[in-house]
């Protein structure tokens, strides 16, 4: 018998039926022996018309407000998943995360889990219940309801798995695991059995989206043992999706690269000729910061005759406002510079693999794929287990698909 | 200053745009120095909604879950009412009924409140704030929410002002008081500017719909001083409603007769040449009560010979399972009757006045009326404030008019 965390998101609860069929799921793992906990969000298109509304009364809306709104999303899923589910004679009760008590800071709308009161679930858990949680939402000391941000209910499915010491928490989802990359452009992509927390962490923040990077990171401090299924399988097949493992298993025959994931979502400003002197990259990126502009990559070349070239790249919808707020910067003689350029129609692409670290040559591999195809690399930057790099936008899906045939990921690992 | 408790309905509340209007109806009072707690339903449909949903899941659905489900219909509306407060720059928070803490017992979708925590309200008040807080809500004493049936937000604005001791409880309606009889059928019916609670309470219980019984059994306990209106007049308009008082004012000009209502969703059921012995009424009755059929008016007539006949009436709804238990019953020889019958055409006709106690022979002056359009009385039912009569249902709004008429209730006190 196990203790399993079970979340499912908006469009896997999007309709009635859709509730019935993971009641169905979870009455099945019920009937197994295994103790659930199951944590919902909003039926999809729910959280999105609260907000609307909240934003149709005010341009700016109180924070403590829009969550006392927004939090009504998961408890209409919470009451009628549990409604579902003693339908099917199996006992179950909801709890508001208020209820359960999942205490959290008072930053509404992006609150941080501090804390979670375990007592009444396990109390439940031993009397043979069936424990149904609200995701998202959580309560303050005061007794305030607040809301985790967007994606917060994995971030709940984690931190309830985390309190309570679960053997799994399974996040199910529209797809039925991770894959090597998105199968919409590689066909022959591949669902990875395991990955591990880094390369997850990699993949999730280079653009791909199976799973909200907080819960991974939280996950992952945790070690809470994390696998990403399909609830829209049959619920009696049974799947295994993607198991999300905190250690390097050594009986498992570790890929190099794990995936590609990819990100059309940026774009690249460059800062030519400015002077090759301490604090500069301060004076450039300091004001982009104040703005509330997020940097993703940053490069900057070896200067010549004490000048250098400096690049990032900031999301697509930020673009603009980056390049006003530079050639403010400029033309206050905040810094130098000879040219202050970009480029909007860029796309990153990245291979991650744990095994980058004892593997070398795998970048000169990439760029030589890329370079077989006539795709110029226009920035690169490396991590322990990743190396990105960005190429014109219109070469993204070509990137992706050679990168993925040389590193032969359509393979498995026991075949690369 | 007073302190004055609004409460607004499904109607008032029922778009963005009309949740706009009444934050403005409040900020005017909030303006004017008066302290304001603010009792909000769900959005018109938003309840029905929500219990749909839990129906397409169990025909018979678990009653806490339920609960869980349907409070959220109003926790969205305060909120945004807070928010709609905030943008005209009139600083309000929201409470649910478990923050408040209205406390219920567990009577799951129809619990009755035991107790008001008021604490928190009056702090905010005393700091300036306007509080808004969900009808229709509550918390029992193990932290599950409750609701507290139809209609409830009328009996959680009333609570929380005898709990405040506000000054006045102001119910905002889509009508703009209580009028002595439907002025759909009676162009001529009158607002009236004030009425008992006894009045009152025999005109919602007769079929007039503007308040919710409870919440005016409740008013007449706790001597709250209760105020119908309507939100759909201009916020800035002094419309004073009609005042529901629980004193007989002595400086009033007392009408005689109040108003007239009415109710076509009954059935006469008759059982004729019963045996005409003690045990009679409840052999009859006893079955219909366990089959959980609500009765409404109960006439038995003088008996002849030893044998009697004996009607009732009941909803309309429940007119054929009230004839089949009373031919289960007379199978069973559980009595004994020459026959059973039955009307579901038919129409409750009741007048209305606290003046009836000093007043003799409204009675005869309702008979003649109705008898000069040739209307048959069917069944007569008094208190002391009221005489109801059953009528063939056709003649409903002839009744209705005759009546107006004959009571001169379009001149006002003043004239009658």
């Amino acid at each position: 018998m196990s203790l399993i965390v079970q979340k499912y998101g908006g469009t896997s609860v999007g309709t009635a039926e859709r509730i019935r069929n993971v009641a169905k799921r979870v009455a099945r793992f019920h009937r197994d022996g295994h103790q659930l906990v199951v944590v919902v969000s909003a039926m999809a298109g729910e959280t999105n018309r609260l907000l609307a509304l909240t934003k149709e009364l005010s341009a700016n809306p109180d924070p403590r407000e829009v969550d006392v709104v927004a939090a009504t999303g998961e408890q209409v899923t919470i009451g009628l998943l549990a409604i579902a589910l003693r339908e099917m004679g199996v006992q179950a009760r909801s709890y508001t995360g208020a209820q359960v008590r999942i205490l959290t800071d008072n930053a509404h709308t992006k609150a941080r889990i501090l804390e979670i009161d375990e007592a009444r679930i396990r109390d439940d858990l031993a009397k043979g219940l069936v424990v149904v949680v609200a995701g998202f939402q959580g309560v303050d000391k005061e007794g305030n309801v607040t809301t985790l941000g967007r994606g917060g209910s994995d971030t709940s499915g984690v931190a309830l798995a985390a309190a309570l010491k679960a053997d799994e928490c399974q996040i199910y989802t529209d797809v039925d695991g991770v894959y090597t990359t998105d199968p919409r452009i590689v066909p022959e992509a591949r669902r990875l059995e395991r990955i591990t927390f880094e390369e997850m962490l990699e993949l999730a923040s280079q653009g791909s989206k199976v799973l909200q990077i907080r819960s991974v990171e939280f996950a992952g401090k945790y070690m809470v043992r994390l696998r990403v299924l399909s609830s829209f399988e049959d619920a009696d097949a049974a799947s295994t999706g993607t198991l999300i493992t905190y250690e390097e298993d050594d009986d498992m025959e570790q890929a190099i690269i794990s995936g590609i994931a990819f990100n059309r979502d940026e774009a690249k400003i460059s800062v030519m000729g400015v002077e090759d002197r301490p604090g500069i990259a301060y004076a450039i990126l300091g004001p982009i910061a104040a703005a509330n502009i997020d940097v993703d990559m940053i490069v900057q070349n070896i200067g010549a005759s004490g000048h250098t070239d400096f690049s990032f790249t900031v999301n697509r919808s930020e673009y603009q406002k980056a390049l006003g707020v530079l050639n403010a910067e400029r033309d206050r003689k905040h810094f130098e510079a000879r040219e202050i350029i970009g480029d909007n129609r860029i796309a990153k692409v990245s291979v991650v693999g744990i095994g980058m670290r004892s593997h070398v040559g795998l970048a000169s591999k990439m760029f030589k794929a890329l370079a077989g195809e006539g795709i110029n690399i226009q920035m690169i930057s490396t991590s322990e287990i990743k190396i990105a790099v960005v190429i014109d936008e219109k070469y993204l899906e070509l990137a992706v698909r050679v990168l993925h045939k040389a590193f032969e990921l359509e393979k498995g690992p026991d075949a690369a």
